[in-house]
């Protein structure tokens, strides 16, 4: 138990935390009278969108076919409130900058952005599925589509982006980040919302892939783990800031397949189509199509020692 | 709240989803009387048998050591019955391929796998004691047994490893997936349940490790972050369909320490006992026992400039 | 069901197994009278302490500026309850090495080390609101604070850090180390807590990065993902133990930048101010101030051949 | 903290429960493979078809009509499940009597049991409706039917009532029990699931009342709290023992009011159409139709004094 | 598991209660876009206030009366937000009665009715204080105010009644009797929020207590449990509807005492102050101060027979 | 949402209500370091006990015969520890009375009180037992015994008030009070903890039972709902003040029945062996063994009337 000096000491340091707190705005206050989407209920969007995607996989209950209209409606509509929630918390949140610029809120109407997104939907499930069949075809170790849905994280992390840059390209801020961020906790894959990314997309293993804003990636490619997408260098203004928005990611075109360990880097790099890149290797610059790219024998010259 | 276009949209949206649904089969629906195994389940049993072999660690009550005999055998025995469940949905379970063909059901009696996954845990346990003591002698950061057991992630990956692996050895589909996925997911190492490891195994920080499905560890192996005991290339049938089971993934014989970031690639890589690869070393073939790895000076010559 | 001869192999395993945990020792039982601390009251600390560092972000309420001081101050004082019976379990420990040393319990009062730590909260949060602002000024693809608070995995870990660190500092075993495996658990940055590391401090992406036990970083670092800050060798003492506790990680002095993927190994490795060190880099020797560190052009030499 | 004493002491009175558990058998000790049903899931049923029958009222959110069907059609198939599990728990127990006697279990198929039960629930559902409206008609101090549906405890009885009164029909043991001892618990009204009861029917208040398992009840009837319809006497067979089954409890014909406290007792009681008991009143015989049965005036002789 | 014929059955039976209900309107729809208010959330209201109102007995962290100030202002604040979300479904709420007539929704302003609330709160706490202390001194087996807070169930109802009744006189519909309903259920005492109480009132045990909407009670004044205050008839207007808000439940003078199954019913009927009413008296008329009224000798002589 | 002036309002509302607690003591606030025992935490201890008393009823997991010792033997432990720590908070409470006297802390220790509560609860199991069979013996419509532990809320209350009793008997202040407090809120039957009760005790359906402190019950008693054992009047002190702990309350010999209703007051009433007391009969003197106390006929009397 503590004594009273210790009690004494203990009331003012709180004393002091919340009146520093109270002394002071951003970053560390977001005050106002609506509160910011709720990292719980996001997760719960995505958890309900999995269970009403992948009917038969990851609830309790056996589906009867025979239900399975009832139920998938029923879930839905239920989704669709959650989210227009959320939504409606985003758009509504102002957000501060360093140096009190802020931005939002948003003018969009989330009941309509609600409505886009389940019209929208069904192309992505259209996504969703050729993505599960390409980690099924591109992983010999995977015995059946059920593995690969219930244990890949690259499906999970793939499919968790695709609701994101949905909402993403409908223009709901931070709803999408914290989305793919889930994601990134749970599988070590950094997909940014705004990367594009074409059809049967797998990425085996995955911890540590990091795929940026501005990269544009093409159909059926292949990623294995720790396999890096990113920026070469971040153009500054004239005041000294980052420029935000460019192209600062790379574009791999159609059937591209990028080993563990490979770094891609810059916004003007284009790995042509149907290119090979080796493990660890470090690209910088385009290449053309058809290429294979690997480390140069200096580079796979070792020396091996007796200890 | 949504207007009635806004209504009419949202439910022809989520009519055409359900649709979509019912009309297509696989991948994205698994239908049927009985559910797949449950995550949630599986994560329950490797918390329970977290609890029982570590007893005293994690539970939120002391343990005398009096009561010992009761508190296991009951915990094992109600562990006993919820792993009955999840292997008899396991066995049961008709998985597809894309394509149409199916795996499953497994003719495995779920109460006899129960018995002797229980039958061998003692060697099991045995291991882990060991990996437990390994990594403590591996990191000198390590204050005792006890930090170890709570905070190492790559103790808890390789634990649940040893678990998966019993019950893959037992013939059971889709559980140790699931287990090794959900360590996957905790602490960022990915080791395939069909991979086969001696004893006192030590993985230090460890996020971004994979081990692929058929590499071979012998006693005292030490690996360290990022690093990938993976496969060179896939061998394809006749059809162009990847081969599945042939032996990809290195040998690594006892003794071997893997630093940070090594790549080790191809079935019929073996890294001879008493070996040290160095970090980032990128190894495609075999290499004596004793050797030691490292990347050439010619690797480690860098353009250090004043910027 | 289990007929009569699996019931009574599986009771015998049962009782093979409580009977060896019973016959044996460490490493895996840890008895006496009064818990370890519990990873899930350590987590919930961790997580109260978010709510009330950042108000207004993550809790389901929006805050009135007017009750911002009561609710902090309630806030607070809960904490500091359950932080103070936690501290408690974890300086009472009595933990056990291999060979059956023991270290622990630790000669502090709970409530003394709480009083300390929350005397020395808001000089933490200083450094707290610095790393926000830092992680925004580092990314262009930040939009604003609010986002990087939300889903900035390297600005979770970092947080998490310096409230382990400064318990680290105040000498309590056991906790800091389970706050910075949660840490690296949600984000895949694993970062000792004895590391010391000032204002200003920046990861992106985060996923591999691995900071150990005595590294040391100056103010206005930035390290993006896969960056390895490591020991080079661990000197061993005249009974072949490893030497715990000597200087074994690199130095970063200020305005260092750091890759993704470079490794930094080694005690004496000091990283001069203003440095920047490539991608991929292996570095384990000092470079002077204002040096950039990059992979020779040998090293950028790919063979790039057609399929 | 225990001393040494205490814990043999603790160690030893365990023992001797567990002991005495084991040597005995009924009535403390139902074994076997099959759990009885759950009170937890019997409530989960009873709730689930109050917001299935009530639609609107008790969900967190509100319902579109448009969307009503989907949601009905989902909630009712899970509770199908659900409903047949307990169900089929119910049939297969072997319940024991004192001196050895077993019942159990019953031929019925749960599936069955479960198609009857959802095709009969159309008819309950016409009588739940009437009830409400008959308890609103019957209570001045009732605003509106969401009134009394939210917050009516003999609405919420007898509506349970129906539905157990259901399943006892059907022929299911143990769960009939179960609800309406759930619904006793909430609201003080004790119904039998075997009493048959008519249309309209209202309890007021309700706390105390009590209708046996062989009462009838005709339409439109009205009971007020404490009101008793029992048993005269229990006749017993020839060896002492109760006979079960036969009518002990009293008819209520059509119409009949029962005022706060009134006993009416005896199987062969009928209390005819439109009769009105008054409060307190003390039955054990047949009366006409029509009767006003209230306390003579001697009574309602009391003795007023001055304190 | 259900054969071909029973799911065709089940659907059918399903399919013809959604369309059952599709097809209805009252009283078992409530439709619309907003939800009436939650009895889990109005619960949640009455047990937070019960927390502030009566510090330090119900949670379970021990109160510093240093931090007394910051943890209630914390709770109240959040208990304002919480119980304006209710207020506001409940004055939205369109009700319905039998024949299509509706009630509300209501011209409250929920966070004008939230301030009245909190500000007429200090006026009931001093009522609640009295009533605890009433409950003490009037019952010998009371040992302390710490257990009559704890565990008299009168004290619990009296609670709720005083904080519904409030919530009565400001207006509020639906949530006072949501909340007195949830006293009922707890504590068999059925408490109208229209009835108007005095200071220091006292139900001992309590089970089977009705006291009607209308009823009208002094101070100091105890009831014993089983006691009905009620309407003696109901008028019913031209239409033969019942009359709906005439004074229909009598009044008690200061300084009442009632005993245990006493009825007194009449709107008209007042019991003078200092009354003793005895137990199981059936009272319909007025008595003068300081009466005590006790069954007959007539009625106190019973048969007593060997037997 | 508030405006501005009614957030002011509200504001103050807030701050008088927490300045009125401070400036208060008893009887609304309880200080100090320590809660006191917790409501919830009782509850699970009544019902950890129940589920090991009746093992095999409760559980949603059937038990083997096998595993039963182990089962209860690891209950029992824990359920030691949880009433160990509520005892505690117990036996130091400081509780208040009105005018500022005390009670508490009591001189008892708690790991004491727990053994002496194990060692006799084989008897107390044994008068359970005993209680469940005369439950079934008594009860016509009970099927099984099985039903009756089940679904009979006088076996409940039976049972926690033997665990109450026990407690009390071994000087446990404020939890036994709370234990059977939980019991009438479930049952509606309030029994005292004080109250001695002898062997197979059954009272049937039973809302509105009170049986209070010091009434003194035999073997085989049955009562009904509605039966008051009470107190005829409390005698005062010569300052007016209730006089607390003299028998009040009136004595049952062996073998009496007591019909729903009936009222028996005062501490010198005794009913004598083998009598019945008749529904609503109101006793207040002793009566000789084998007595039938019935209603007189003039009590039987009723007007009936045509209405």
């Amino acid at each position: 138990m503590a004594n009273a000096s210790q009690k004494k000491r203990l009331m003012e340091a709180i004393e002091t935390i919340t009146r520093n707190v109270e002394a002071r705005g951003e970053p560390l206050f977001h005050g106002g009278e609506q509160p910011l989407p709720q990292k719980r209920e996001v997760i719960a969007i995505v958890r309900g969108l999995q269970e009403v995607i992948y009917p038969g996989y990851f609830g309790d209950q056996a589906l009867y076919r025979e239900y399975l209209h009832a139920h998938l409606a029923d879930q839905l509509y239920a989704l669709s409130k959650k989210l227009e929630a959320e939504i409606r918390k985003a758009v509504n949140a102002v957000c501060r900058r360093p140096g009190g610029e802020v931005v939002g809120p948003v003018a969009q109407d989330p009941a309509e952005v609600v409505v886009r997104f389940f019209a929208r939907l069904p192309e992505v499930m259209e996504l969703i599925a050729g993505d599960v069949v390409a980690a099924y075809e591109g992983d010999p170790a995977a015995t059946c589509l059920e593995e690969v849905v219930l244990a890949y994280p690259g499906v999970k992390a793939v499919f968790t982006y695709r609701l994101a840059h949905l909402l993403h390209e409908l223009g709901v801020p931070l709803i999408p980040r914290i989305m793919t961020e889930f994601a990134h906790n749970e599988t070590g894959i950094d997909i940014h919302p705004g990367a594009k990314i074409g059809r049967e997309f797998f990425i085996d293993h995955g911890t540590g892939v990091v795929i940026g804003e501005t990269a544009v990636i093409g159909d059926r490619v292949k990623l294995y783990q720790g396999v890096t997408l990113g920026a070469l260098s971040f153009p500054r203004d004239e005041r000294g800031k980052l420029m935000r928005g460019t192209k600062r990611h790379p574009t791999l075109e159609d059937d591209v397949v990028v080993y563990a360990g490979a770094t891609i880097l810059g916004g003007d790099t284009v790995v042509g189509r149907g290119s090979v890149i080796g493990g660890n290797v470090w690209l910088t610059t385009s290449v053309p199509p058809y290429s294979k790219v690997t480390l140069s024998r200096d580079q796979l010259a070792y020396e091996i020692t007796p200890r």
